[in-house]
């Protein structure tokens, strides 16, 4: 969108010709600006209610700088995921304010106030190596706009360390459930609650784990019903469903 | 949960030794009846916010119509999901006011007053082929208290009826996309609304759809955020999960 | 063929009890009977500990019934599994007293005094689907010599179902798990008690479970340690191993 | 082909004793030049309409070299797929004038006119993470002699980018449609256009993403019509039929 | 599109006020007629440059006959592919001059004058269980406006066969090859022309050709350039895209 | 081959201006009878050394009676496989002398002497339920002129049963092992013997048999040297293999 | 649990106010200490009959070294799983008489006297790259407190080198298989002893053994009666199996 | 062992000249070598007619070269497969007169005379980067006795380079066909001669090649009569089953 353009609309709201909604509407579906090589998508955040989000793996560092510093200077907030150390090294020469989560693989820009905190988002996991794919969920929910409490390490082996947290499972609104291997939990969960439950399967596991394929299966065949499930590893993906379903509940 | 327990709490409510948030607690966590080849879990509706729901596939006739006699001798509405029409039939002999949706293989008997319809659902399908699936959603949820709009037909090949349907996008709280095949119109219909989507694959194709295997995975690897998704054909789960989003936003 | 009995043997040829084609004869494994299509091991029920088996699938009713007639001759014991109502019934034409367990689809002659009952094995299903699996399993440990105690529909969608029983888990030496679609319910169980779990995943389930691969993988990657899997709908398999086990524990 | 039989064949043409149609047909079955670890054929030019083309991977740097050394020297253009910086490297040593288009792996080795750029091919991406594959395509198709247009993440989760290209899209013969993830954007582009599409699926993503088996999937599935498909990560065999189509529409 | 906004359009176009690129500009992206199961594309037949088309597996036979009747009343000629031979009977009681072919288990229903044939496809089998995809493919291919040539039963087991049909492979624009089992076929044609190849899998087979999966992967494999590939059995698509790439031919 | 250019092939080889091994060069690669939906090679015969073979299955019985009337009229004879009893029975009515093997599921039409039986094949199964696919391939082994013994359910859940044989098992010049489930009999018996080994795997079992895949796998990482694979259930290509082995060994 | 919980409980055994079997059970049902990222169960060792167990891989170096420390301060003998020697290098300097054993890649710190041997396990592998995975299982079922065999490189292709060792074979109250590629090992055990046998497939192979899918599945579909699998190099899953097993026995 | 073995064995038992407990030992088969992590069997070779096979992948360096040292002190030929060049530098300083095949990973120790070159292998690859797996089995066959020729680059696509070679294809006895990608080689070569075809899929490609599995199924489905299948890139057992082949044809 050209600053004319905005300028313009800006001018017929201000003047009274055009009123808030109706701005709001166009806005929504104006276009983006072009790098060649990808296409940014300003009003995304807008129309998605999160923040700008960069999906790193499979770009260079160097187009994940540029397209950094362009929606930056739009005065976004920026969520870059699946970023390694040396991405967040370029990027902080262009972005001195940038923070990196390093578990979570995520780089994040603050521009402006960010959303009053509404949701509450829960994330549980199975077992200790499902961390880096809870805190990328967990990070990207709460640069969202919610409320995350965390829940590791209560897998089914040992069911009664996740009977201890029951309370904290009715605090929640959503609950993200993160497992490798059996995939079991989300079953487990999704039995106990009656609050939209979000399965997130990880490649963790060996041999017929078949990368994260058992516990995907597992979890699409949950006999408990209420489960929505999303790519292997997709924390990212988790959080983005559970900020839409919180979105809903406190707007 | 015998009657005797169930009239001891009822009196202690009554006399105000325990307060209604108690004895709702306590009512959620009571136990179940047990048919030898089932264990009836009366209290599920409470624990989940739906009705009693039997899935009849992989049950023998008189299995179902014993489960859901003893079901509707508890006063619960009873959705029966994968009914043949000879189920009904035998259904129909111990429970006269029973409803049969053929084109969704449900069977609903009804029972109190029902929920207030609260949700707003949108059940989208890409073809024809897939309205089984996608009328097992839409009656599923209706039982369950949402209101339910279809629009049917709308698959990405012709992209120009989808667009079409945008005013109907805005009224839903939660929208089900029902696909087969290419399962492109979940990743379109994620892209293009800010609610959350549940995707459901079909098992409509044939070669190398491989039974749904084609749509499930274009549909978890959606490159819209915001997906959740559930089993093949899973109409009913599909509700289900949807049921529990719009709970969130109307209570 | 034990080394006391080689010895024996050898020791006949030395003092020319025994001539040299005769001993030849006798050093090849110990005899089977031999009808053409078919090879009947009567010493297999010595070595491994239970009754003749017969695994009726892929076999001419005309096929069972020679070998069944046979075995049933040499006053063995008899297990028929796979055997549809079609095989039963030309069964009992040269076999008055068998015996069949429809739902099970086991046909057993029972000959001599059998075992004394001594192994304790549970068998547990997640659903009232799986039924017919398990029935295949308990009756066939049963026929072994066990006794057999059942505990249906405690699947993980309403796990207090299954926490009423610990009782009985204490209880068996053995436990056998049988689950269809996500088969949470081995990992569960597996983390909740000490002795040998035996898993079987069933086909029961649609979509994604892929007519039990899903439950297959889930089991097999069970985070609770101490699980063995035997093949989808294995009941038999379940039975012979469990028998193997308790085998151990009495005698 | 010996330069004997060459020009024999070449003076027949030139006294008239072989028209050239005739000639022609003989140039197209001619035989190939023998290294051992290879058979050159330096006819297939002729009967494919393309350069020669070396596809690098699983070959040796060393014969990488020979081959294009030969092929050079018998003065055709050379088209060099899937090679890295060090095999372009030890070209150069060889061949001076080599280029080397990083981004598509590819080595050119221009010799002789080159054909008249005719077709028109549009390359269009679903991310930015595809480029790799469809500069292959693109850089393949305009060495065939087309002329190429780019058209880079326009994927279906901002499908407003896409529908800004349609003028785009008309100009072109024929559209290649790269896209990994849920490959979604072959069957939109297939819905809107009427030439002929051609699908590339590739490995980009994550998880169920299964190295680009969603992709593929997808796009073998697709609910439009018109749409062919090539193996995973295939720029080169994607611009190898649109070259055969588009020699069709200008010759 | 109301038959309101149809006529002013076309008055514009009589008056002189719209030009008749414009209004085919506007026709292509008009809308459609709404059955509530189905959403009818009156103007795809523009758009895509064939009939209109009913894919009939997976809709009722009711919903088949009544979607084919509006179809004819617009007076658009119809192709209605995979259709049984009972759709058939039920289709032609409200369309009389309907025509079944029964091979290929397609309906036409011709109106109109139907394009001049102008492209040339030649569809090749392997073998002779190849035969129904084929006649799909040749078939549909005719119907849109095609001159259509078979040569079947020439798979590479007896290569000679192939060979001796080379003269009617120079005549054609476009080769659709439909081959089962070890899909070598497309590979070997796709070798020796330089026409576009159309590669069609088929279920031909048995063991490990997994439905059809064996000649696909072997297809998407081609060592051969120029090589797309459809859906397994889907003859059908393989006419779509022939015909899109002929119609650059000859238009 | 027209009769013209036979008749004329054998005045030459009649008058001496062709000797007979040009004229057998001649014959092996002349053309075929061209039916239409089929094209006879009826030199095949000659140039594969065994007789006419007719694959049944995908062909319409019609087809399959018009094929082999033709071939026999050329008196050949004819190896009908994957036929069902329906087809036996037309092709009785234009061939009279037809043998039907109905556990082999082949027609055998003889014309002429018949080779002098010169291999030697030995069939083992692993069990009962391979029979079918055992016969196949033995009965096609004895029409292409060979010795077939058989050796049947020596599975290696009773591996004395399999020693008893060894006799057998030194007479044979190729062994084919046809075994389901586990497939473990082709490694067994590979580690036993020195000549060639020929693996079938076939489609018994259940579960994660997954229709042969299980043994097929096995048998294909065979830790046996010597062992060669061919399809699931494929009882006429081992056959065919074994064939051309034993062709070697007397000729 | 904290000190003070437990501190109260042994002092009312003390006392006499609780009795043994009453406090073994609370002890058994007692929370476990919270890491943040791990919840360590300190009475799992009690409920399950072996030491703590602690799985490397996944975890980071320092979230290993804390949770082993952690464990060996409570005086629990730990057997730590797929650690690599750089892992073992870091707990060596918080636990200085912690050993490694390489092969298996096992840490083990003993603590307390350690259970007096008591079960037979006896492992056996089809090949010397096996071995690895062999260890795992022989290592841990040895610090689980079993004696343990091992009869290494046994596999099918040379059968005799097995039959030499059923002595070995009598001995043992468990067989654990280990064996990759056709994974037919625990087929002929299973068929030769009356033993329980866990068979467990290994990644050992290349092709189609698909990373050990070959191995598993033969397994899973061994015809010999009473084998269990656990997942591909599962080694201390087998010997989990196996120590609950013999707890049997010898208990 | 022969019966003559036996036979003599038992008559010394039966004159006394032999013991009871002597023969016992002997009875059992024939010994090999015991080096705790490796059975050697030295008498493999007699039994199968090759040398002595080390298949090097997952064997440490210690354990090859310790092996091929007994071996090679047993004046056993030895070919070691899989060998990489830090394994042969390592078997160098143990047996200097070791040779090493880089290309085929081949190291070769040989002892004795060596067979007479009997048997007459053709080896025939797709393309070059075949030539690997190729070498594998060319040099394999070589030290089993074998006169190998090579015809390497001929794969289908442009197959007059395999016409060229059909004298070639004479000369053999069996042929080996070495191809990846779609495999098709394999088909046309069983095709056009009557000699046993072993056919090896290779790893060669990308994308839906995965990793060879589309070469196999492929060739497995091969429409060509006389084909057997090898394990992907298992270039030693083609060679192994070529020799059991050709030792038919000249013993």
């Amino acid at each position: 969108m050209s600053s004319e353009a905005l300028r313009k609309l800006l001018i017929e709201v201000h003047e009274g010709r055009l009123d808030v909604d109706a701005a709001l509407d166009k806005l929504k579906s104006l276009p983006y600006e072009d790098l060649g090589f990808a296409k940014l998508d300003h009003h995304r955040a807008l129309r998605k209610g999160f923040p700008e989000v960069v999906f790193c793996q499979g770009k260079t560092t160097a187009q994940v700088v540029e397209i950094i510093q362009r929606l930056e200077q739009s005065n976004h907030t920026v969520l870059a995921t699946r970023a390694g150390q040396e991405v967040f090294t370029a990027v902080q020469t262009v972005c001195e304010d940038a923070v990196y989560v390093e578990l979570a693989r995520i780089i994040v820009v603050r521009r402006g106030e960010g959303p009053v905190p509404g949701g509450k988002v829960l994330v549980v996991t199975a077992g200790t190596a499902d961390l880096a794919v809870a805190e990328e969920a967990a990070v990207s929910a709460e640069v969202m706009g919610n409320q995350v409490r965390r829940c590791y390490d209560v897998g089914v082996a040992g069911i009664h360390r996740l009977f201890d947290q029951l309370e904290m499972f009715k605090w929640a609104q959503v609950i993200i459930v993160v497992a490798g291997m059996d995939g079991a939990l989300a079953s487990v969960v999704g039995g106990l609650v009656e609050q939209p439950v979000i399965a997130v399967p990880t490649s963790v596991g060996y041999g017929a784990s078949f990368q994260g394929l058992a516990a995907l299966l597992s979890m699409l065949n949950s006999c408990a019903p209420g489960v929505g499930v999303v790519n292997i590893d997709n924390g990212f993906g988790a959080a983005a469903l559970a900020n839409a379903i919180t979105r809903l509940a406190y707007h």
